[in-house]
């Protein structure tokens, strides 16, 4: 058969301590960071205004942290998690170096362990995935674990195998943004708050609501190249659970993260994804609102300190759909 | 609170004279250009053709007139309008030079009077709004006047100070666009009208419709990074007076102007907005019909004339929804 | 009239063995390419990895077969089809050059024969189109032949002068394209299936669906500059035999392309389109699915063998939606 159903839990517990090489490497480009601004909404300056970018001393503004999350993301699907009954979680992601337009990314994926569930019915399987760059330079790491249907729920594997991941990337192994001090970024990003003026515990109503529609959220999810059914096929999701299609999760987080500009405003990049969960599906018609809880500072080498904070969502029924623990980077005033 | 609302009346009676700048400068890029043709269908060669920009003796393809003008109003909408109740018109608008791939472009506006209205609930600001580029040449500027909530209806703030707004940019202001004859661009336009063919008191009924979706009014409006919730919060908006989603004015604008290129094919450019009203919002699901009214003409420096049209725009309602005094540039025969 | 209603019937009569130049010349970008990604999903190598492209030794990701092949049909409605009846097939289309971003792509369509069908009601048009690039070098060439209304049913115009076309393109004279052998680029691909791998009577059912909403396939066919009126107006459609907008038949084809990269990975272009029917409408709602039917196999030099496939789509109803005759070329083992 040439046309592939992906891994079953089995497979993984075959590949256990094995590096998946995904397919499709991608060129990133100029249209890749303008597409991300019409499906987010994303005024972040440093990726989408040349003069910012050249002032911090880019030679040209690099791409969204999250746009190379999802484009990663988006190349391991096929290999991961086309049987994936549920995303479970993410840890120790870690945003290692800027991706510029023109660069190519791949991804791969180890195996880092496989658990069988108790009903026997499907398999957790941990990953460590990397995408590197045309230079074999690494740009991101993150680990992510996912339930995975097995291909025969009759037959156990007696795999047990559970890795321990981090709670959180440990701040002093933070890789430090280039920045500058808020009164030298301030007309661009209209904001004089500063990395000083957060205090953990502060909690930042953003004051936006983003309604999904299908095509937005195919769209992007498209762009990523990803290829898992749940999201594009609303025939047969229309018989699911769910009954309608639904929308990736790093959508979700895009929007989130977009809101968040409202408050964050001198920003300058996530530097690492502790952990996060998406507690709720989300839907075309969803109405989704954030809110950032400030939970930690950490110094960090030169001009912008970081903040531990948690990202959060609901939609218009007051459910949370998001709750994301992220390192990010703020310019110091 | 760091996330914020936007000002309100009072905000601007303060600021009165004042100019405010307006954050996140945005580098428009041939993707910005590519996506123009994506929402609008745009056929206009000069922003889509090197070949004929280049004959025209661009160095590349100049971005779409309407796309700076969104790109600019975009940037003011945190500062001007996020409180508006509603957008009363444009005066003296002037596309003052042409904007390449790669330019940076970032936005300012100073607050040309206040004038709260009868019932004190309320006030009208008038702006005058310029875009620049990375090198700080003006390369748009309009006047534009707006309703602001006041923060505080009950109080009173004596504000009464209506600017004198121009009915017309004088045609001897116009700035005049590279051209060459008819006969020298019909191989690309597909049209042997030019300028002396169009006749004041003439009427172009534009022969197509184009309905709206809610994916792509969404898309061309997060890509301007315009911030108005009234555009992408379906569920605040089901409980507002017009329950969905409005439209962005600019987005009919865009669409009435891709319409009527059918009828005025040999167009470089728009020179002047003399004013212009959205007569009913639009929503998701209208579909909409254009045409314009030729009338005024004025000669122009070099192979190009001048004509004042209206541009109007009617829904599948028959409602008028758009008319804009426009000064357009049409090629010679 | 200055705004056209495009050609009748009758117009193609008087211009039987004319050649049209159609209007708007189109630059083609890496925006575009981004945007087709973005549209279908596709994860063909060759246009989305720069890395992958060198290897093959192109200095630049070529564009995407089927999108010069929308761009260039989108530039011939206006002439050809805005009156159309039904599209009625394709033939004798030929892949000749790569495209690559910063190109400069126009369009021109021969009359090759009228026919008036014997209703009197409407004719058939054949007409042989080129999409020529920036040095007027042919890129693609196919025969197509549409059904158009008359502008006066009640007056016969005694054409009938139907010319053949050929059932298939020889594979003598196909292109063949710059190819390395799988073990070369599985790494890029996911796939160890080589052309040797094939053989006539395979059927491939690929594993995905794709729903189509209103807004992508509108985004996408104004992407190409298409103008015809069934696809964006709905308000005029909902009293048409559809009762709604009707998807442009090649947005289906590329949507299913884009599906048949799940099992032919190796694949590295179309080489010719030998024939074709769309043979339902599809609808905004749609859920397609795709399969790929082996037929003849043919040595092409270098590193590429050529496949000639049935490449067929049906929708969520079941029905066959598409049918399309196709050489394509698929690396050799």
């Amino acid at each position: 058969v040439k046309s592939t159903r992906g891994n079953f839990f089995e497979d993984f517990v075959e590949q256990r301590g094995q590096t998946l090489r995904h397919p499709t490497p991608r060129t990133v480009t100029e249209a890749d960071a303008t597409l991300y601004v019409a499906l987010y909404g994303d005024r972040r300056p440093l990726h989408c205004a040349r003069t910012f970018a050249e002032g911090l001393g880019h030679e040209r503004p690099p791409l969204p942290d999250l746009l190379v999350f999802h484009t990663v993301f988006g190349k391991t699907v096929g290999q991961i998690s086309l049987n994936a009954v549920a995303n479970l979680g993410y840890a120790d992601g870690r945003f290692l170096a800027p991706v510029y337009p023109g660069d190519t990314l791949h991804a791969e994926s180890t195996v880092l362990g496989v658990k069988e569930v108790s009903s026997g019915k499907a398999g957790i399987v941990w990953v460590r995935t990397r995408g590197l760059n045309q230079r074999d330079e690494e740009v991101l790491r993150y680990g992510r674990w996912v339930m995975v249907e097995k291909r025969d729920p009759a037959k156990p594997t007696g795999a047990a195998d559970a890795p321990p991941m981090p709670d959180a990337v440990p701040a002093a192994e933070l890789v430090a943004p280039r920045a500058l001090r808020v009164p030298l970024i301030s007309w661009a990003t209209g904001s004089e708050h500063g990395w000083q003026d957060y205090v953990p515990g502060e909690r930042i109503d953003h004051q936006d609501g983003m309604t999904i529609d299908d095509a937005d959220h195919t769209l992007a999810t498209r762009l990523w190249q990803n290829t898992a059914r749940v999201h594009f096929d609303a025939h047969t999701m229309a018989s699911s659970r769910f009954g309608k299609r639904l929308v990736y999760g790093g959508h979700v987080i895009s929007i989130a993260w977009a809101l968040a500009h409202n408050g964050l405003e001198n920003c300058l990049g996530v530097l690492a994804l502790n952990g996060g969960a998406h507690k709720q599906p989300s839907f075309a018609g969803d109405t989704l609102t954030a809110w950032t809880e400030v939970v930690e500072k950490a110094e960090l080498a030169g001009d912008a300190g970081a903040l531990r904070v948690k990202l959060n969502a609901k939609n218009q029924r007051d459910e949370h759909v998001l709750e994301l623990d992220l390192w990010i980077a703020v310019a110091r005033r």
